[in-house]
């Protein structure tokens, strides 16, 4: 399985000349697309000029780069199995704000909406990165997602109210992870140990508007992508159990690797490894 | 000395209500100054609508994290007890630098002028931060406090000059420091340990235009803020050498766990709890 | 099998005439426009012009810190021996880029062209950070650098090609370090395995647009001024390997803990001590 993936991963669209002519193939269709499907549209008119532009942009200063990006990630990486395009867009999208990349944001937060991602998630991806990667971050990602979602002419009615209707809470987990977090730190910051519980397990967990699978996906990528290793061991089991499998897992590493530099995910492979080896079997399913 | 500096740093306005009162009397003159010195005034116009429009921004992303962001955050972790406002704003601030977080700079800069520090404090404070955060840091936050200061018409000669009298070195914890750190290092990177007794420990930190606790309380945050983890334990026990108290750390925690994120809180936490542990009982004031 | 697709997937475009076309369209206009607009030189005046700015804009907010700027770091730091200029640009430069830093590129940019770095190897240090600092870095790099290339009228055949002749590689070493991480992380996240050897030691590493021991200096650089200690020793010791004395690592250190801050150095500094310890004696050269 391992040979496969690799080679689908790493065969390339074919002869040599070929990647650079799909690719002004591919933009010309979408451009004609965008023409023919939506009269007044301009959204993907300009993020069609938008991609192309900053291919050129790439091109201008690194052509090496640029073709990086286009055979080995996007033809390559993104279109390996294991990871749908869905949820790699949530690990990118949660790498780059966790840390606070507002260069790539629009492409990325286009790409996640084309890959199937609804704006309620969007929303309630930055509502938790708040929390996990901070309120700075989460503000520069609210930057970024308005203009896109102006554009996008997504509404009000698309996102998920403040007030939500919570999805049930694990009392016995949460007692038992409160218990121990109460146990380390309640003696030191009160404050930190209370709202940990009130506002995160209570609450912003139990929101409804994403997936406890997909959240935990956000959270887990959030950590490796800015180098948080001591939190990754709960959070990689946490995400396991709300459903991520081993293979999907290896495969966010893979796909941080990129995202969020080498050194990042060399650091979270050994503390992967031993999540993965404490676990029950793949086939008993958790 | 280092008590009667934390004394001045400390002493509060008086009691827990007085700081907001201060504030809104404050608020008031301010005011008051704009109308009488400037006549259109589109400064304070001008913030009002930004932090209107700010608030619209987050809104038509993330209503949710609009709504933590008013009653959690304004309206909760803020007017929490133990730490005043002012120190709020220098521990939002430190991170915001330190984490290199342009989007949110001009409204805690203006929040933090608005509770009482002074142009020169953070003036200081990114001086400070330029040599514990980085230069580059240090460089982004001078792009955002110039538009604010001008904005407020701060003045050049409210800023402290560049050659300044220097507060008194403690010349026995100094020598002390100095030796340990030569001892480890002074055979690896000579130059490192050079600048750090010249320009840090018998320059910087003695700039009387900071307070010893606040500059503290400047880097604490900063090495919280950004994941420094190992840095932490010579800090923070600096910090309450020079009158932060123990409440005060355990509510710094508290803060930052909103602007940088829970697991640099959570990575922090075990070493603060060290710490606390090996400091003198609270009772007997250091 | 995995060299073939190795070798396909890497092998570049070689019809290399399609891309450069477009960009040289796109650079005539802007050269026309330049011609047009500006007649003599606007590039000098400009720089000159925003480095008075960023200057003025220092000391509008902090006169301590332009000073700090001006005899510390341009007439101090800088002109240190140890180390070159030129080498002191490349570290700078890696430091900007791994930590994201933008508002510094620009001026860095053009020190970096005055110190003799050429335009083509500024191209291969981010393309060389996209893999160890994150593929968003090097966009953001990429952005800065776009406007310094155009203002300086720096053509896309002064850039190096996608495709390139690479440098022979040393397949005992190669094999030696595959075989480690294979041993280590091959179950983990085979991908990562994979992309690091076919990408990184069989490409990447051997672009010949910049030396291995400049591409080494990059490399530990951004390590240093991102805080990950644990991936230095391979580092720090593959570029004393290459070329990069103990004098210079230590300059190194030194030079950085102005841009990445202090306590990113003092964390990278028992792990450079051991390094160094571990090394035999300078006289005997590796």
């Amino acid at each position: 399985m391992r040979n496969t993936a690799n080679e689908t991963a790493l065969t390339p669209v074919s002869g040599k000349g070929q990647p650079m002519k799909t690719f002004a193939v591919g933009s010309a269709a979408l451009l004609l697309a965008a023409v023919l499907t939506a009269q007044a549209q301009p959204s993907n008119l300009e993020k069609g000029a938008r991609t192309m532009q900053s291919m050129n942009d790439v091109r201008a200063v690194a052509p090496a780069l640029e073709q990086y990006g286009q055979t080995l990630l996007m033809d390559g990486v993104w279109k390996r199995p294991d990871l749908s395009p869905r949820d790699r867009s949530i690990v990118t999208l949660a790498a780059l704000i966790a840390r606070n990349q507002s260069t790539d944001m629009p492409y990325h937060l286009d790409l996640a909406l084309d890959h199937g991602i609804r704006p309620g998630e969007i929303s309630e991806m930055i509502t938790h990165l708040a929390f996990y990667a901070g309120w700075g971050n989460a503000m520069t990602a609210v930057a970024a997602a308005k203009d896109v979602f102006a554009r996008r002419k997504i509404r009000a009615d698309q996102l998920p109210p403040a007030a939500a209707n919570l999805l049930p809470l694990d009392e016995a987990a949460e007692a038992q992870r409160a218990a121990g977090v109460e146990k380390n730190f309640g003696a030191v910051a009160p404050g930190v140990v209370q709202y940990t519980s009130d506002v995160l397990f209570r609450d912003l967990w139990l929101r409804p508007g994403l997936a406890p699978r997909d959240r935990s996906l956000v959270t887990v990528s959030s950590l490796i992508a800015s180098g948080q290793s001591a939190q990754i061991p709960y959070h990689l089991n946490r995400a396991m159990d709300n459903g991520l499998t081993r293979a999907e897992a290896a495969e966010v590493l893979t796909h941080l690797a990129f995202y969020a530099g080498w050194p990042n995910i060399f650091s979270a492979l050994p503390v992967a490894n031993e999540v993965f080896d404490k676990r029950p079997a793949q086939g008993a399913p958790k």
